[in-house]
């Protein structure tokens, strides 16, 4: 039975890069972190060592530094899409090429009600992302946010669930419910403005998230999903990815204190983990 | 030379307490991290295993919960003087109590133009601190911040400093000046409000940060320091540490690509580290 | 165009658990974690509020606990399949459950040539991993390493790559070569013992690595798994994942100091990654 | 009342270096981080903006690079001492260098029975440390260890403390104990060989971990500096710091398991932290 190579891929990650872009009344600043992934005819190099169709991974990274400078100007979908052209239209080699964008949040200072022309803060764990995969006849993209830290103190509940021998939790119908939310949405028709979208799609997912009467968490990622495909009608489908990070009530009776819902151990371990695919018919 | 005990110290850290204050139009969620660490007669705990006067640390971390309830109401430099207080005044043992809170960002989440009254967004990396350390005699109270990441995309140089046999950095009258600011004030006389001088203070070193213009991440650090003593006549001296979150211009020239200061290296490591302290004569 | 639930799971993750098996001449120390995550008939609780078939992840994690009194006595593998069949048994609108496990490395103290009974060292960042998954019909069983730091200082060359406008890397014929490297394998023959053959191919893992004239890193991963394919017949294939942790000569000549490949930059990011299923025809 | 500048300083951390040290035989391979800081006449860097006695950060590292070729040949105390002798007799104007270095634990492969000659493999979380500051008439040399991941199972007890109102943790006679050491000793008089004396006290730590019946962590961290002393003559004094990694039983007991203390819950936070200086009269 002959070994042989299987699926594979190289390419370079963590490419740290920041681009001020400099209009006439103020600068604005871009934070970025970008994977690149190739596919394509790399069997010698795994078999031979044969090095003659790898473009090596710093070289990669050069390229996006390179190109960042003239085609990195609006949204990280249109970044990351000129660059996955770029890697499949410029070695032959290569049959697919994804290109993986994370971007970190910075907001401009606010200073006596205005926002200051080069001065910033980060805006926060939340990043917006986007993964675009191009091969010779198709292209994915797709665009999301990672590491969105929401939290509720009221409306949710978790009731009438399965009890067996291994119980312990307690019914609640008032807890809190927090998670670190990531979503990733793909497309029937692409936006004329991505940007414009995912400020859209998030204030959807807040506003959901924020109104809903939870019964769990199940339920409540539901309803994000739901209606952010209800609003938006070129999305295709929403992954969500919920991680429950649990607010414990603290046993307060125990020292004769009256519970009254109030304390809470803020625990990052264990968690619970909810993920699904929100689609259409 | 009889061996012996020196300086020692002993408590529980990263107590993760979260709670909601219960107002009848809306609920504030508040999330706060606690170190306790106790100074006293543990002699025999140490060379005899005695622990007739060891408070265990599980306990000081109930109490941390138990004690949130009715007096962690206002600021994190009022519950952290009530619980050392509450260690040094209830432990004999106990000659020097010190408390630490961390308290984690939060913001009611902004939906068309209003706040949740019980949906909250994380507020960043930004984190506000204080250090409580009380003894018989004397209380030493410290606030601070900590994780503040600011950046500014001009109005910062770097010129003019020693070169010799190993220098390869090239002068800059414009460059990004990033970092992740810790500061650390204390007292000559205790404000009546330490929420309202806490946002005050940020505010000073946001804005002096932001208009200042800087010949060294120095400079700037002495600038904003000096602000805050000459705006807060009842700050007695105030910390800064500001590492140097380099922004790297990438070298773009070497493609022929002309270079006009738009493309960054962003990197973690290594970094410059600048602190001081600003103080009164 | 209806909007419904896509495919979807939930569970407890990092579930950390610590096991003492006594042994009248020694203890036995294990630390892993685990990640639970079931699929089945959940569409109601998405759709509904209606937990009726939900098995709280805190129950899961409670699970995790009891059993692994009497079902976690060997390997890792052992116990995920336990733990697997345990909630599709006994769950039945489960269909599918999967138990990932990471076993912490704790090696007993040598002291004096000689193992301490019950005393232990942390093993480094190495970590042994299994995924089970299993449905009605179907048991998939996956074993592996993960974290596992490994460096040579020569016999790794880079040569003969593409260059083009954006190449900058000088080709070399000795370099440092280190990844921290993940393996994860399938079987077309369970093991009769999971552990013995777990040290068998970390053995030819680390000497092929070791071995190796290293044309690539690819050539060096290819290398590594077509090793185990050929030694372990009950092996179906292998997933290697090795970053390169980049150690990049420090340039002394610019201060004319000869370069003899002694002094180098060590790396984090940005990291070259490459990744390989070797398989059977 | 004036403002002026306080204690200050600055310098590069987290420079990271490493070395082939190249012998006939074998490959020595070495991997450190190393932290720079000076102090000294920076008043006018502060208040005006003058460089003119500032050493970069850059050239701080480019000079930790090269000058690690000639002079880090044995131990991180030696190469510590020659970096910060070398910033404080090269810059007038500093009058304090202080230079911290990690080191990173490798091991040489060990393949049947034999150490590779150039195969290395990560020896664990443990560091080596060490801290040297310079003046111009005082030297400092600090030794230590750093992430030293010990646990015994047994011969550990926690007793006798005081109960109160807030008491919940119960007595054992038979507890996990395991901590992340930190270890940090200076000199009466220097060793000849620093790695060999660092050898022989990370052993009598090991050593007096195993076979201490400890009643509780204090007393254990103080046997083991006492050990040290014992045993080091030349050794002033040993700070020890020994968070206490709890790993808590699980209440098998509520579903009617006999607890046999076996299970256990392992957690990161929150953690007892304990620290001592063992000391000479």
């Amino acid at each position: 039975m002959k070994i042989r190579l299987g699926e594979n891929s190289y390419g370079k990650n963590a490419v740290q890069l920041s681009k001020i872009i400099r209009h006439p009344a103020y600068h604005e600043f871009r934070q970025i972190t970008v994977n690149v992934s190739l596919k394509g005819d790399f069997e010698e190099a795994h078999t031979n060592g044969d090095n003659s169709k790898i473009l090596p991974t710093d070289t990669q990274k050069n390229t996006v530094y390179a190109l960042a400078k003239d085609h990195f100007k609006t949204s990280i979908e249109d970044f990351a899409l000129y660059l996955a052209n770029h890697f499949l239209s410029t070695q032959e080699q290569v049959t697919t090429a994804t290109v993986e964008i994370l971007e970190h949040p910075f907001q401009r200072m606010l200073l006596d009600g205005n926002e200051h022309p080069h001065a910033y803060i980060s805006g926060g764990s939340e990043k917006r992302t986007t993964i675009v995969t191009k091969d010779a006849v198709n292209v994915s993209i797709t665009s999301g946010i990672a590491d969105l830290l929401i939290l509720k103190t009221t409306d949710s509940a978790f009731e009438k669930y399965i009890k067996d021998r291994y119980t312990t939790l307690k019914e609640t119908n008032d807890r809190i419910l927090a998670t670190k939310c990531i979503a990733r949405w793909t497309f029937d028709k692409l936006p004329a403005d991505y940007t414009a979208q995912y400020n859209s799609i998030r204030d959807v997912l807040l506003r959901t998230f924020a109104g809903h009467k939870s019964f769990s968490v199940q339920q409540t990622l539901f309803a994000m999903g739901q209606a952010v495909l209800e609003t938006h009608a070129g999305v295709r489908e929403i992954y969500l990815e919920m991680p429950n990070k649990h607010h414990i009530p603290f046993n307060l009776e125990q020292f004769n204190i009256q519970h009254e819902n109030e304390i809470f151990i803020a625990t990052d371990e264990p968690y619970g983990l909810i993920a699904a695919t929100i689609t259409r018919e």
